[in-house]
């Protein structure tokens, strides 16, 4: 089995991820986020709005909608130019992406003759209103990155900033893929972090490199291994039509290299389509310089949300086999183990509380115990099966510490508290131990 | 000006809720929340998740997909019976809610003749893969609820979770309403959070109290005064078709009374409806009884994320007459104020820094102050206008704390802490602003 196939496995096998509308046979490579998997992903996305919006005085937060003016996306260009090309079979009436046909004059389903290529684009449509006519029409966006387009003369002027300055969102868009695969990594409805920084254009090289280095350092603590990764400038025929320059941060997925981030710089192409289509001024005006007026232009980071659990997913995963274990007997663990070396920031739980028995007076201080806990991280409480089993359930969902209480807790009024990396074992007083797993997760 | 006249012009000067699309006109009452109200919304959103999933061993959570197998709409009742009746001018062509219409029979635009009522769905529809036929259509969830049932099953086989337990989700949803209006109260991308409960059936009663007294505390916490407030039980004659006993969580809005939240007895409805649909088993196994096999019954507590911020500003919206205010020449406040008085945990900015001159002495000090404050709370800095104008700029955004660095602070090493709502100044030692404000914002 390949690695991604076992993190397909584990996360329905765990409730990270699950087949979309599963019961009724699923929905073309849709995914829901179960339990663990809706904590990793929430877990990414307020890491980022905290490091990227709220600690940064040059950064504000934005949530626009999905549905948009239609006008939007013609000045965009996305109506005319975001598309694939498509061939359609004569025979069966099957469609297949051109440009990823082996043969493009013969249908791979029924080896009928294809159609000669024809664009078709991208965007979801659907109709606001009683009436499905043509003026009523209205795309789902298919990325965020034109809120931050539209809203940037609101925003600037309420609050008069100064360049540089970005307007920042998490949000989910919608692309009508034709060949959707590969789990969580291509589905058509995902969700993107992205930034929209505008900066004087004299200016873009250092403010380019400055986002580079922020994306350095934000996959580095996702837990990307750098030989995992690699920074490719994309040449100009590949580049998307509003791109000046871009860089792909590209992953070494099992299925091959692709696309995770990307670093564009989008030049004024943008506020200057949307000047030009709306008719407004969205220039920008030195405030101690009333005669230096011009179109910022912009540097764009952007995230993948989906791809940053797979890639974390991915780098958390570890099968080892446990050296020096006790045997079973003696209350040791297993001999092999699957462990999700997540961050601790990253782990959708900080901490299980393993009562070694049901009786009751182990119950009581255990969920003590979980209740204190729980005022202050994600804690989970289990208390079935052979103490071996529990940790091995832990470890499989990443759980950085474990707090085990047995028969000793009573007299000692101490708790085990058990490493996931390590494995090992720590005896903490029990008035302790919030303060003692405070600092370990900080 | 009426008071939400008042919020919506608040909201567009100081950036916290902004016209959709506005440099094209806008889009039919949409909106777009800019950095302040995503803050708040984020507020809202993180502490229902803390509250009613992090904190709460008897709730898992989930992030489903917006757009499901179109399946579920058909056995959740949605395609059959989720619609507005319509009137169509034959003359002009418009349509209206026949409910809503004056006179059934002639056209408000036009005086032209109406059409007799025909049944227009509210969900959005679209078309997945290359081609708008019948068999790829597709809807945009108009709840976030199906999520929970169709994924039931797999999150049960995963979790084994004994009833009673939850399901919950925070996320968008869609209904392409005839009449959206009153900002952002009915508008037709909106978000919800919301709970699916499975409970014994002989059980219902006491977990819908339950979840009554959860929601009863949710208000009062957001600020919502109980006069403001109604708990409305729905008759039986106006219940959604899946609903066995429903109470209305209504708010006094300046617009009239209207829907704010909602407690719905769903009994086995979906389930039932979803087992038939897909084929599949649904139900639920007593762990200790394996012959106590039965379909849970359902408790759904629904919360309006939109309309938990309008409610949320309409209540901390204050105007008020300073009294004994010193003279603005003696560096004193004005004497009217538009105040927001949030509670603490609401606020979108936590403290503002303030130096009392641009002068680098004092910006050194007031910036060291900055950075560190914001490593723990969402802070501003303003150094522009005079002071009484700055801490009218804080009271009218409702950030809680200003801190205001003045030329005594270069020697006694201290700054003043000015509260919101009291306006009174404490002078509070730098090295101590931390702890002083964590304490007070805790």
């Amino acid at each position: 089995m390949d690695l991604m196939e076992k993190i397909v496995n584990l996360s329905k096998r765990r409730g990270f991820i699950l087949p979309g509308s599963e019961i009724y046979g699923g929905l073309a490579n849709s995914w829901d986020y179960g339990p663990l998997g809706a904590e990793l992903k929430k877990n990414i996305k307020d890491e980022w709005w905290r490091r990227f919006v709220r600690r940064r005085s040059d950064v504000l937060g934005l949530d626009s909608s999905i549905i948009m003016n239609p006008k939007v996306w013609e000045a965009s260009g996305h109506v005319a130019g975001f598309s694939d090309p498509l061939s359609e079979c004569k025979i069966c009436r099957h469609r297949f992406r051109s440009d990823a046909l082996k043969d493009p004059k013969v249908c791979p389903d029924c080896e009928g003759k294809l159609s000669s290529p024809r664009q078709f684009n991208l965007m979801f449509k659907t109709f606001i209103g009683p009436a499905e006519e043509t003026a009523n029409a209205a795309y789902l966006r298919p990325e965020t990155a034109q809120g931050m387009f539209v809203d940037f003369k609101g925003i600037l002027d309420t609050y008069r900033k100064r360049l540089p300055f970005g307007i920042a969102q998490i949000g989910k868009a919608f692309r009508n893929e034709i060949t959707p695969g590969n789990f969580i990594f291509r589905t058509r409805e995902f969700e993107q972090m992205e930034i929209e920084y505008f900066v004087r254009p004299e200016e873009w090289k250092e403010h380019f490199e400055m986002w580079l280095k922020e994306m350095k350092k934000w996959l580095k603590d996702l837990g990307v291994k750098d030989k995992n990764r690699e920074f490719r400038e994309i040449p100009e025929k590949d580049r998307a039509h509003y791109s000046k320059y871009t860089v792909d941060v590209e992953y070494k997925y099992p299925f091959g290299q692709g696309e995770l981030y990307g670093l564009a710089y989008r030049g004024d192409f943008d506020l200057r389509a949307h000047a030009k289509a709306s008719g407004q001024d969205l220039g920008y005006t030195d405030p101690e310089n009333p005669k230096d007026k011009f179109l910022p232009h912009v540097i764009e980071p952007t995230w993948g949300v989906d791809r940053s659990v797979l890639v974390a997913m991915l780098e958390a995963y570890h099968e080892e086999k446990v050296q020096g274990a006790r045997s079973k007997a003696e209350g040791g663990e297993d001999e092999a183990r699957v462990v999700m070396k997540f961050p601790n920031w990253l782990a959708p739980v900080k901490v299980a509380v393993l009562p070694l028995s049901k009786k009751p007076n182990l119950s009581k201080v255990a969920i003590k115990i979980f209740k204190d806990l729980s005022e202050k991280f994600v804690c989970e409480y289990d208390e079935t099966q052979s103490i071996g089993k529990r940790y091995r359930r832990q470890d499989e969902i990443g759980t950085p510490y474990c707090v085990t209480v047995d028969f000793d807790s009573l007299k000692d009024k101490a708790a085990t508290v058990r490493d996931r990396d390590t494995m090992k074992q720590k005896r903490v007083k029990i008035a302790k131990l919030v303060d003692y797993l405070e600092k370990l997760l900080a």
